[in-house]
């Protein structure tokens, strides 16, 4: 595994971050904004106005991109959600787990007590695999919620660990 | 149980929603909404631009209200969300029941598959006897997800039904 650089960026990276965010919204396999999204639809998802977004950079090349969120608003807001990108060209180096890491480490600066994911597709095993060495559980199974490709609807899980 | 008159409504509505919502917002104890949120916070959060309301009267009074909405975007908008919440005043008549069996029917119309409920609070006895009546299922349990009354984090269930 390579040293990354992981910073907070705003949305003025945002052609960057689109370079690696278009090729894994396409496939319609793990995130749930259509796969025939805009620019403007990425841009509006990734910085939505309730989002801190972190880019990974290996030598100055953002190769993966990650949200932190407030899971519910209010009484709810203890616990974050977050959302994770390595680009394609990049699968298999172990940056999803480097990203990981380093998303539990800034949410807990942040005051969260605890991350919960609300919809890791159940045919994802690199996810889950990177999820659960880093020690989240399983703590739900919503029968049918992702549809896969646009095509068939799979079952997708709820992720928790507290921080 | 009288007979409730059930119908889609807008946000010029909401000075009577908000009559119905507030004293149950300022609880802290169901809704993850700040116990101190202001009116325009709540018309905000109830009239959301992805929801659709619902106002159930009672002889010209407004004595409950639910929304709809998808539960994710794109790839898991088959899946609902609803929230309801009945006038302090007329609990226990049984109009929960009706409401909830009423955004069922009005869900599958719509074309949705199931719904998803993602912060029942497990102090919730009544709410949770509801929906088990109506045929959801508790799929899973976050831990301490609700910050109840702003004052102790207790447990909160995700149910599910199929449509």
């Amino acid at each position: 595994m390579t040293m990354l650089d992981i910073v907070e960026i705003n949305s003025s990276k945002f052609d960057e971050i689109w370079a690696v965010l278009s090729p894994v919204f396409k496939t319609g396999e793990t995130y749930p904004i259509a796969p025939d999204a805009t620019k403007e639809d990425g841009k509006a998802y990734w910085f939505a106005p309730d989002k801190r977004v972190y880019a990974a950079s290996d030598q100055g090349e953002i190769v993966g991109t990650y949200y932190i969120k407030p899971n519910q608003i209010g009484l709810g807001s203890h616990v974050c959600n977050a959302g994770f990108v390595v680009a394609a060209e990049h699968s298999g180096k172990g940056y999803g787990t480097l990203l990981g890491w380093h998303a539990l480490q800034t949410a807990k600066e942040m005051g969260y007590e605890s991350m919960q994911f609300n919809l890791v597709v159940a045919n994802n095993i690199a996810s889950l695999k990177i999820w659960q060495k880093l020690g989240f559980d399983v703590i739900g199974t919503i029968p049918e919620a992702f549809n896969y490709r646009g095509e068939k609807h799979i079952d997708a899980y709820i992720l928790y660990k507290k921080l």
